[in-house]
């Protein structure tokens, strides 16, 4: 492609994503396609000569446009709500087109530094000391995956050389998290060969929060059963009702136990810039190692999970491994390589776009922000306490709210009420105005709905309120 | 940001990067700036009040482009060359703004539905069977893992939920590859308990191709010492000289030793497409998994790594875990959701990018591009036969040429020898001009010149061989 054929494209591309920044609540937010619909449309094979550009955007307008769901949608109100803000997409731009693969210094100094630096200047936003070493993976199931990769290289030891099989004196091994904890934690005990059983959940209280004592019980139960702890994983935002753990008194039984406690703020981390939620994280500077991403709630567009910890040598000293056709002078002169503190060898240059966006938004609008999206769940979480036909279902600390629909003048069982919810659930996002997920919360079907989307406004929590009670109300008519 | 303004900045990028695609050979490759230059020219913290975005990217260009090392350079000639194409290049511009999450079917049906299809061409090109089922990760080093994972599945039972650790029955284990194997190899068995101890290397022959019969032997003396062969990772063009293991021997061997057979392709994959180069993957087709990254020498803006396996269910048996939040009515009938497949929940939409390249390149055009690569190679290495002060140090059946300078008419001990090619390799890449690097071969010190980038042509590379036979005779000269 020449460089006027490139800009052509370009300009038409940059216009499109223009519109699309803007409205893409032009487009039903769930997509409406059948399994099966978006493949059917294209051929088994690839062409043999090249084609037009211009064919291939109108085959991407009409093949997979309809087969979008729209996460940029400011009616998204499901899982976490995310943002692909403007700087952001244009930082992708240029990272996508400058391919650089930061693994050592001198392939991408640029990359390099600004990781440190972006990681820095959030780091300090968050109120974190300045002892915890900052890099940026993916996604957090990969941030958690090195935390409890360090975890497990404290604890065992020669377990980089020697591994987990055949070494009886290793014995079982016991994680910790909060019954409400991600499944990243899961995935990430499977991987590292601790096995599912390694993973013990702990109870929470009535607001879905690991009960310290609890994990204490646990711990020392386990001990005197000769399983050996690893790891504690706090949340500070969990995934189905963000509930926050108590990480000041989880860091107090870490410390006494002398175990690694990583905390897992992926969603909510971000809100420790504003000094009202500050209390929440108390504690969370204790911490051996912490993972927020900015991809969820930072208008960040996807992949970048930061990861910070205090002990970044030990991440280090489970993973460097330095072979010949990668060694360098600087390296030998303790330049910092970020290929020595991951699994993944190359890495985009995903810095770029957090240091555009912090700079473009600046401090004070980003707390602006995410303070109006606390204050838009607590209004529709009013909604919802206010109406008798409703229930709220769990704290809304965040900007996520749980409840369901109870019509007050049906009487239903357990599981009418979950059949009813789901009907509500989907009938509400067939509209394609919202699209709310649900979870299951003291085993019961709950509704979430999450704001997080930069444009999304009262009038679209609004909408969704209006969508929810007048099907709540058809589907109770037809009862 | 409003549309006009994003119009405004947007079309400044296309600009910009239509320029540096068209350019980038403007820049050092090689960046010029030294440790903490890039740190120290910017502030501590983000700013409170957000800045004009033409502010920022006057420090872009003013800060960060110096401390680029230009991999999307012609002239970059070292490690592997890759390319971010514009078709790539424009399909992340278009991705980003998407912020598709392809977790779920229903979370984006088109990136589901599009990475079954894109993966489906490109596996039709390579010419395997279409029992292969297809999944994108975002580097090789994680589709080993996953590789690895799915065979430790397989010969452990119940590891999944019991672990390695505490249980004597599991035995010691291991994992084979060549003596040139990638160290991502070495990573996973770290990562997955098994230890490094269970990496064996495996001898290569004098071409540096891993040795079947040795494989066997190796095999057959863990056996009988109790050790538990798990995989043999055989390498199709392996890092230091992009040699090529015996598959079809080697698949022999794992077929009679019911081990898990991985492919390591991941440079080399793509030009299976090339039937000239058919060959050298013949058995390919009977691994259990294969990788190829298109983001090394398909033209693909990093990163998008393919791996194709013929037992996916094993590798669902070993990840998939479905929190209440995440079941969806057509995950229960049976739609494919793509994080079943991996340690990742989130996933960025990688396969819009392949997609645009194979339709606008064709398959015609990719395998005449690679073929080109591969003349250009070949036309490098015999500039070096043919010189008597220089010597070839290893085959180069694709885009890699490894050698050194060895002045006739100096003698020189073997240290000597490579401090001249250091101090040569030093020399050429400080012209700005080129950038080459090196691994160590046989024990000696070998440059390394690697074709990929779509722009380099026989000028890039006889302007390399100009650069280093000048340099060379000035360092003899020195001597």
């Amino acid at each position: 492609m020449d460089p006027d054929e490139f800009r052509r494209h370009g300009y038409a591309l940059i216009d499109w994503v223009a519109d699309y920044l803007a409205n893409s609540d032009r487009y039903p937010v769930l997509s409406r396609v059948a399994p099966g619909d978006v493949r059917n449309a294209l051929p088994a094979s690839a062409p043999e000569h090249g084609e037009p550009f211009e064919q291939i955007l109108e085959d991407f307008e009409r093949i997979i446009v309809p087969g979008l769901t729209h996460w940029n949608h400011p009616g998204f109100l499901a899982y976490f709500a995310i943002t692909a803000s403007a700087p952001g997409v244009l930082a992708e731009l240029l990272s996508a087109a400058l391919n650089q693969q930061a693994m050592l210094w001198r392939t991408s100094p640029a990359a390099t530094e600004l990781e440190e630096v972006a990681l820095g200047w959030l780091r300090r936003l968050l109120g974190l000391p300045d002892a915890f070493e900052g890099v940026i993976y993916d996604t957090a199931s990969i941030a958690t995956l090195h935390a409890l990769t360090a975890a497990r290289e404290v604890l065992v030891p020669d377990v980089r050389r020697a591994g987990l099989a055949g070494r009886p004196e290793v014995g079982r091994l016991r994680v910790y998290a909060s019954e409400h904890a991600h499944s990243s934690i899961d995935k990430a005990v499977i991987l590292l060969g601790l096995g599912h059983d390694a993973l013990r959940h702990i109870a929470s209280d009535h607001e879905f929060r690991m009960r310290a004592d609890a994990l204490q019980s646990a711990i020392t139960e386990d001990r005197s059963a000769g399983i050996r702890p690893v790891a504690v994983v706090g949340t500070i935002g969990t995934t189905s009702t963000t509930s926050v753990d108590p990480i000041r008194d989880i860091a107090g039984v870490c410390e006494r136990e002398g175990l690694w406690l990583h905390v897992d703020a992926a969603y909510a981390g971000v809100t420790a810039m504003i000094p009202e939620c500050r209390a929440r994280f108390e504690g969370w500077e204790r911490a051996d190692s912490i993972v927020v991403n900015p991809h969820k709630w930072l208008f960040t567009p996807f992949d970048l999970s930061a990861f910070y910890c205090r002990r970044m040598d030990v991440v280090r000293a489970a993973f460097t491994l330095v072979p010949e056709f990668l060694r360098t002078a600087e390296g030998e002169r303790g330049v910092r390589n970020l290929m020595d503190t991951g699994i993944q060898l190359g890495r985009r240059f995903r810095s770029l776009k957090l240091w555009m966006i912090l700079r473009h938004f600046g401090a004070e609008r980003l707390r602006q922000t995410l303070a109006g999206h606390m204050l838009l769940a607590r209004q529709f979480a009013a909604w919802v306490d206010a109406d008798p036909d409703f229930e709220r279902l769990a704290p809304a600390p965040f900007s996520v709210v749980c409840f369901r629909a109870r019509p007050r003048n049906v009487s239903l069982a357990h599981a009418q009420l979950d059949r009813l919810n789901e009907a509500l659930l989907t009938a509400v996002n067939s509209s394609g105005e919202v699209f709310l997920s649900h979870t299951r919360v003291n085993d019961v079907i709950a509704l979430r709905l999450a704001i997080g989307h930069l444009r999304t406004t009262e009038q679209h929590v609004a909408r969704a309120w209006q969508l929810l009670r007048e099907h709540a109300d058809q589907l109770v008519r037809s009862i």
